[in-house]
């Protein structure tokens, strides 16, 4: 019985660094025999170009069926001014909401051979280790009611709702408390319950989910202080869990503190631990096509997706160890380069990892 | 006829470095007989010991009545678990609206002689002076329905609801406008709206805004990238412009980009220029009472009140020459200080500036 994997390479910079992630894949899949077969499909801008909407219904019945999704980059300006119902983004979101990818898992970890690429201070972040645990299929990217009206004296009003059942709480809750007892123990909760009323159940259900755990130590924080301590102390964090805005704007801010976006992958799962992989960072329009894109995200995707959804430590490892000396060897794409090393294109770098492997 | 200042010291540290913001005043009102008087009201928890609620009847008709207000902190966990609607940050929100003050001065800047106390490397942050006009009196802040319900199935359900109108968005988009073209000349307005359509109609109004003033270079990014790009490169923004909850998220980002929070004044501005002067950092109750806050945020919360609502440019450059000068002469509140400075404590501080005055 082969486990099969979706690959939705994207637009912008994603077929390039799918390229190298597959090469990755497939060595792998050799060398480990782990069974793994794969095939593409069309997210995002390329689906809109070849089938009028950013999900396809074929897409999303081959996600359905298999056992894990592999994605690059979604969307660029060409789709910037199409009708928001069906620009690339939609279909991104369309495809976690479908799949029921409820718990985002993005790790932020600095690489101690590219330390100097972050823009804060080494003693700082020296050996960043945090995983933000991002729910990803609620609150106000799908709340309802939702819109643009016309007031009764003429202006227009948007509007948007957000909005968290006690039960989508308490699953994203037990995500981030299992993944507690694998690292640090620390759970770090964040939100605005001195002002939403929606946060306020967020901190009493994650509490209260918090007893089922005594070992792990829960903290809960206001998203503006979360903001500035990730710049002040980042190191501080184990995980941190939040709702789905906060998430998006933490993970980001925290990707960053380690100055190297293109080295982060992320993962989406729903319930059984099927799971859609990616790297943290978007599909770089500005950069497509030159062939100096960064496909370690990719590849460190690859080795995620092993882990979580195959269960396939060991091959995992082995990817990641695998990064590991590429970067020793001092090769670095340009996003990560800095005086000293050595500047190479995405392809050289996936097939120097392929080499370490 | 005298113009009249509502002074609310509030909670925690906020007697002690009101008493030395208020020497700074009756200094320079001397100086330049600038005829402004003042008196005290309650805010926050100290109104609930004596009166049962955080804005008591009297604070906001005294507030109402003045030309400014000059505000410490309020809150501490004393007052937490006190029913929500009481909370001392009701008194606050409910005095923002109450008193209209829809547009929120937030700079971020880095002192020469602070460069060192942040934790971003130095070629990262030196020179630093972005401002963050965050809008105060709307969005999910004020937005209704807002609450907790009981769905059918048994499970609570917390709700709020993020909302603009076009007349909210251009009259705050004006208040940025026209500060950038007092400073740089570039306004970058911040949004979600690849997925929020609230945020949408946002961009649409300051793009409509931003031609009547064709010399400032208008830029718009997401949440996510803004609090990204403030880590990677803040020097590359002047005014930032967003809603109140980005807002109250990227300013304490962006303030803790210079290391010394407990510098940073802020101001709330009302149509008329009417306006609320408070210090950005909170009310450390921890700290409360040792004489060791620093008083400098609130000491140039004076300075901004006398520039912004009473027009009077050259009293406030005095404290902030006065600032620079205490700084100069290597004195530093515990917060602030590094080796090879002076410590010293919030009176030792406040005095210092009288003195340089
Ligand atoms: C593209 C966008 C809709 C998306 C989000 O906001 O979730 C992205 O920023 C992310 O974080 O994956
Ligand atoms: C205390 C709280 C309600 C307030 C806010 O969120 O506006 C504070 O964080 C601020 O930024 O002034």
């Amino acid at each position: 019985m082969s486990k099969h994997i979706v690959i939705l390479s994207g637009d912008g910079i994603g077929p390039e660094i799918m390229a190298e992630g597959e090469k990755v894949l497939a060595k792998v899949n050799e060398r480990f025999n782990l069974g793994l077969s794969w095939s593409h499909e069309l997210l995002g801008g390329c689906a809109i170009d070849a089938h009028g909407v950013p999900l396809p219904d074929q897409t999303l019945e081959a996600a359905r069926k298999a056992d894990a999704v592999l994605l690059a980059a979604v969307g660029g300006p060409k789709w910037d001014t199409i009708e928001r119902s069906i620009r690339p983004e939609r279909g991104l979101l369309k495809i976690r909401s479908e799949l029921n990818l409820f718990a985002n898992l993005r790790p932020a970890i600095l690489y101690p051979q590219l330390a100097s690429a972050s823009s804060l201070k080494p003693e700082i972040v020296a050996g960043l280790d945090i995983l933000i645990v991002r729910e990803l299929t609620g609150g106000i990217y799908f709340g309802q009611p939702r819109g643009v009206r016309t007031l009764e004296n003429g202006e227009r009003q948007g509007y948007n709702t957000d909005v968290y059942s006690e039960s989508e709480i308490r699953r994203i809750a037990h995500v981030a408390f299992q993944l507690a007892m694998q690292r640090n123990k620390k759970v770090c909760s964040v939100d605005k319950a001195n002002v939403l009323e929606v946060t306020e159940l967020w901190k009493e259900i994650t509490t209260e989910v918090g007893k089922e755990y005594p070992e792990v130590q829960l903290s809960h924080m206001y998203v503006d202080n979360a903001a500035m301590q990730l710049v002040r102390n980042p190191k501080q964090f184990d995980v941190i869990v939040t709702g789905n805005l906060f998430g998006d704007i933490l993970s980001d801010e925290a990707a960053m503190l380690t100055g190297s976006i293109g080295m982060l992958p992320s993962a989406s799962l729903d319930q059984q631990k099927k799971g859609m992989y990616e790297p943290c960072h978007g599909s770089a329009p500005d950069i497509a096509g030159k062939g100096i894109a960064n496909p370690l995200a990719t590849i460190l995707s690859v080795a995620m997706m092993l882990r979580y959804t195959f269960n396939e430590g060991e091959a995992a490892n082995a990817i990641e160890t695998a990064v590991g000396k590429v970067l020793d060897q001092g090769l670095r794409t340009a996003d990560i380069w800095t005086e000293g090393t050595k500047k190479v294109g995405t392809q050289e770098m996936g097939e120097a990892v392929v080499a370490a492997l």
